[in-house]
């Protein structure tokens, strides 16, 4: 679902619509124009848009929303309890980004959660946390009055991932407009998995130089009466490894085994990061780049010294999953929440360990359903002959953002391509002018560990890497 | 100064007219509309508008933009630093509100923070501090892509005060607008005093029912090269204290002492609240609602350990000047700024516990230096008629916000009111009408222990407590 | 080897004797009175006793010594670096015993530790850590006065795990005199792996009703100048599981699979908990009484918040080879110590997130390491008679502590037993007798998901389950 | 009381014995013997010896015992609660001390405290907290054996304060010998004030080289219902301060006026400390070395949240009576305990917040009651003579301890004196030998800001600062 501009009026269409699924969609031409490149009030935006696959469950009282700006591409998720829960925050991370954190470090066995929001865009996607509480204000659910015994302030907690870099080409964050439209068009029983809301532009493995696409996972489990929901995105340093201990995904460097098991990887360290060790840009590494934001929800009541114990377990037990996981370059935070449906005495309830220990498998579950398809490397075609005039079309200077400009020249029957901006377009640098490969007669590639496309055919235009998170150059 | 709708086009004319003072603002229209009720887009916005007095200092690195809304009254308070700074925090209260508190509590000992954003607004206002931010990338300060060593995602911390509740008429929050605005408009050697910014709407002595207006202090002290800077928006339930042992601002209790001392209330309590003990409504009562928060600013280098030493040790010491202090119902929250524009090694540079001593004693001339002038309880005049046709005039349905009118109602030559919305009207309750009594013919009065001035001069408005922390309503 | 009181001036010769296994010991008599039962005093020590195997590794720094009363059995584990060196602490267990943590978290970046103590004994145990601080002052190590620069108060810290319980038959816990003595033992280049010092009588898989020995584990890794070591005792809830996913040492309920895997175990929980469901006596259940306690130790220098970064991660990665982990019912912390033997700046210097990984593998080798060779189940033997004389003989009570006394009543030609202590004799019950079946003339044991055999070949005393981790009872 | 060597068969009396009050005591002749000199076990110990006052109070769950070592002097003082209860801690200087610590942040609303323990010793007095753990094991109370319910484990809790460096001559400590005597003489109903305790060897105003002696103070407070105690033992940086602002003990520097205001010391500072700034030795300075540890005990029922909060609130208080606080150079830490014995539903029940403005009031109450009286600088007398044969006589090398020698010559009819071991003696260097000016004729001074008495009455020993806090030095 393509969405211009939302008009508030119209959030109550957001609902029914939310479920269809978006055709790629193009990228404002407000991101282009260099006067105004940090507005972001003109971009296209896409609703509750399906990922991989969709999570269905049932549980009325949590409601789930996402935003996504596909010109980042990068996005946000909502999660709008219907009414007050109590929460706990397990900090892991050496680079967190956090709102309300330290209240919910307090102790208090008071439901007072609304909401929580994750968010690419770093630090500045916290605007998205902080937009959710002021919409639950606007929108009169959370007056800020409080009537009676019950506080009405909204209480929205949330944290972010860093999806900047060199994945993509430019810095377009999630902000209120996208957190408030993905807020009101929350629904129960559903999350997108994978490429979707805030996990719409995050990597993986970047400790090994894989760098595999990842996104957002969930998983639900009901045990009786007993619930237990689980999302996580995914934006790790770590592998993403499965209960057989395989890496489930991971652009491989050279000589690599074709079966990757991440205790090879790890036991191997150093020298198993060594081959093909290219993966992370100069720029990028030591920036505390990347991040894993987790929920895990139950129905049961729990003390909420408890629910923090229930927290750390969990959070500790994703050290399976992702690995290495929890590191000073990750952000890793988890928030538990009680929605305090099931009471402690009922025949379902568990201790915190026991249900911990339901919970760290529902994680683990959670993790490998956030990995999408990954887009394969498209080796060069011997046969491919493009005519010199669509060379010379293809030439000229493509301008993605305020930072990225790749230069394509044609030189006899060849094209080559540079960065004259001031970072570089992928694999493609700024010091000396590198051939494109031609894939098709509109496509081209840069052989290298990673996929890299190049789509020319739109006209004065530039398809960097066409599909799910594909970046959009015009020409200058 | 009055500012329709900021255009970013204008902000640079915001320096120079931030220092006019603004005459008394008007509600905007847009706040009587029940239909776009908590739609704050149209809210007259008062930027860098002085208090009772300003703080001027030295000291370029540090700019100060504020934002009011009037119609509120409510505002913001940014702190923005030229360049990144090393920064630590202290939450010692019980009900505080925070953005990337967590990320502080690291220990690195890494500059990285930007700004600091206090604002009124509760939990809403800290829609502030993440705008603030945004702000930064917007406007291409920290663009969010890291060139060379230096990380460049703007950090941006921040915490705000509850000044909702009985002690105004609606539930307007300093929101990204204003905030953007605020920041837009910072500049360097200022900080006003008093019932500005942040501290907009605040009070004092909740505790003893003193309910003495407060504001935001500030000082400044230079030992030879060192420097020390001190601000804080005090809205405590403490009363605020000085050196000598006087309670500095309260509408005392019946037959309270004349002079008032700290110690003896504190010393009598629970005794010393009995009298007179009616300032906190019992809607307000036990909601976590008072909070005082603080930055400490120091040029000397110090390690990230020593400076959240001097954090506690500062916080700490507001006990004096604040009593009682970090209770469960503050949200007392300090941030401790090392700018390390002074190497550790100079001849004026300290220890964390001398750099504490000094500092604390800065903090208790910031907190004094917070105290607006209170506006007096007036008397009903013996020998003021008002025409009855004044009275008829002055008779109707005021619609304050959402939740609040009032009806005054002419009965014979006197003139009643009673709250007809779901909340009362300051101590105008909703159960039976109070007599109104005149002060002049367009001003009436409710004697109690604290001023209600409700002034009918307007047509088809009423204004209640005119002056500072007026409240406008419309007649309906 | 046996000491049966340290005379400090023997201190010396403990380095050489240290390595000498000792024999099978034998309980001291003064356990066996009534009236001085908790007097410790008199108990065999022994001290620097190897266990399954010893890790030998090159680190003049790090002195290891242990200590241990077999008649407990259980026993503390001292590390005493040979300088003050720089600590931090995770904590992410539900049931901590510390010694000093909170010292550890304020940041410094100054060497200040010169211990560290792990002990069995529950929160007794933690007078092994205040122990070696005293030790260190009386013996004239750290002076407790400050000449020059350097601060001589010992910093010694210390976490301790349960191994009280159903487990054994006594309380006996490792005291200052143990602590002392094992401290003045202590040697460098050496570490006792499985049931020796702290691990001397620890469980493992007791979530899963496992109940499996482990013991203490410690693994060294050398990469060029870099060196890492990690020590671990491991008395864990979870089961200790291999790089391939299978559960190490687990006593399985019925009708488990004989290869089993821990990633089974997990998933199906708690369905994979209910059979054979009965390793944890109610009297056990939900006491905090697990905890695994972890040292790692890098030569690199790192500031402490990296150092901090690196516990968190290696800790958390301990969730590989434990599952569960960090419960509420663990007291889990981990001390990260760097020497700072190796600059920051060096060529073979790591990142705090790769030093993670690298420390993250020893720790799962340490962990794997901690575990001894299982005793198994005995069968009854089907043919063995036992005569008249010797039932009567074998019969009587038998006090093993101040709560356990075991009643072994000839019926016929066999062999009943029933606990008249207030405490079970292993699952020797108190309600009704149950039969003993001979494996031996001189040995009886009672069928059972565990081994329990009850050895009779000594004069007036019962050896329950003969061998390593045995218990002594007395005819009274 | 003086008790040679404590057997355990003696307990029972030590409860009558305890209330009366001990002549002073002699250093015992183990502590002269280099060979054995940090061998504590022939010190003479008192046990439960009064201070300046007595605090009174009815409170039967509550036991207190004090050890000493008058030789230190220094001591211990155990609180002893006769059922489990519910604790809290806040840890707000820079350099605590903490036994067990961690535990008490982790919220469970679960009473497990069994006594909290204060020590001088620095980190080496943390022996006797954990020695009141065994003690209460041995003796049968905590039997470490869980029978139905109730945890059975002994959870002992307790901090430290510096009480070595340049205020005595020794480096004793209270260790567990003491600290087992001490908890086994505790009794209900009193807490003895001023230097008793762990607060016999205290100091206070060294910040601002006022090194006033102090100690341990107590206070209590009945309304209704409601109990509140508070014990605090002052080893303070700070000055302690009355509700008039007076600084309440200070040796003052020169010039400084006979009516010191604490207001003044601290606003003026650093030129307030400039002068006659002679009070810390350079070896003393920036070691760490101060400590005010507290004890807060109500009898209301608080969730562990609202017990934090409470423990929060009054700590912070703290910085009005003693002033600066919690600083780097403190260790500052706060317990709060509630028994529980007051519902919080009760008439006399209070908020945290409430019960915390009348617990920072009993603070300080409790601050105050700890300043002892403070033995006077005494002018030299002009008309002594002494003859030569008492110069003579009193002429040696005096050994206080393994690093205190003082050699005293006679020249002519004066007497001199020059420290000849490692450290000084009090203002007695080791560069040149100073001389001694006659009081009378056993009696001599050294002229300076602090008393300095040294008494020749004694057959070769020499008593320097004869009365509460004297060193005993023999020739040798």
């Amino acid at each position: 679902m393509r969405i211009p501009v939302q008009p508030m009026a119209e959030k109550k269409r957001l609902g029914a619509l939310g479920r269809q699924l978006a055709a790629a969609s193009l990228v404002s031409a407000a991101l282009l124009s260099p006067a105004i490149q940090a507005d972001q009030s003109g971009l296209d935006m896409e609703i509750n848009k399906h990922g991989e696959k969709t999570l269905e469950f049932d549980w009325p009282i949590l409601h789930v929303g996402t935003g996504e700006y596909p010109a980042g591409p990068t996005g946000v998720t909502v999660f709008h309890f219907q009414r007050k829960v109590l929460a706990a925050v397990d900090v892991s991370g050496g680079a967190p980004g956090t709102v309300n954190a330290e209240f919910l470090k307090l102790g208090y066995d008071l439901p007072e959660l609304d909401s929580v929001v994750f968010s690419g865009g770093s630090w500045y996607g916290l605007e998205t946390a902080t937009a959710v509480a002021t919409a639950l204000k606007d929108d009169g659910i959370r007056d800020g009055y409080a009537f009676g015994e019950n506080p009405n302030i909204a209480l929205s907690v949330g944290s972010i991932v860093y999806d900047f870099g060199s994945r993509r080409l430019n810095e377009i964050y999630p902000d209120k407009r996208l957190a408030q439209a993905a807020f009101r068009a929350a629904e129960p029983g559903w999350f997108p998995q994978g490429a979707a809301g805030a996990g719409r532009m995050t990597l993986s493995g970047v400790f090994f130089g894989c760098n595999a696409h990842s996104g957002q996972g969930g998983a639900f489990r009901q045990l009786g009466d007993l619930k237990v929901a689980v999302f996580t995105v995914v934006n790790s340093l770590g592998v993403i490894t499965d209960r057989e201990g395989n890496t489930v995904a991971c652009y491989p460097g050279e000589n690599w085994p074709e079966d990757l098991r991440t205790a090879d990887l790890m036991q191997d360290f150093p020298s198993s990061r060594a081959e093909g060790w290219a993966g992370v840009s100069a720029d990028d590494r030591n920036k505390n780049h990347n991040t894993t934001v987790s929920l895990v929800v139950v129905n049961q009541k729990l003390p909420h010294a408890q629910l923090e114990r229930l927290a750390k377990q969990v959070h500790a037990s994703m050290s399976r999953g992702i690995q290495p996981f929890a590191t000073q370059f990750d952000g890793d935070v988890l928030y538990a929440v009680s929605t305090g449906e099931l009471e402690a005495t009922a025949d379902d309830a568990m201790s915190s360990a026991d249900l911990g220990a339901v919970a760290s498998e529902v994680m683990w579950d959670a993790i490998l359903s956030s990995v999408p398809e990954q887009p394969q490397v498209v080796p060069a075609a011997e046969d491919v002959a493009v005519s010199a005039k669509d060379l010379r079309r293809y030439s000229g200077d493509y301008r993605f953002s305020r930072f990225v400009t790749l230069r394509v020249e044609r030189r006899g029957d060849r094209l080559f391509a540079r960065s004259i901006g001031e970072r570089d377009t992928y694999s493609i640098g700024r010091d000396k002018a590198v051939e494109l490969q031609p894939v098709s007669p509109t496509r081209f590639t840069v052989p290298g560990r990673f996929p890299l496309v190049l789509d020319f055919s739109r006209e004065d235009q530039l398809l960097a890497n066409p599909g799910k998170w594909q970046q959009l150059g015009s020409k200058i």
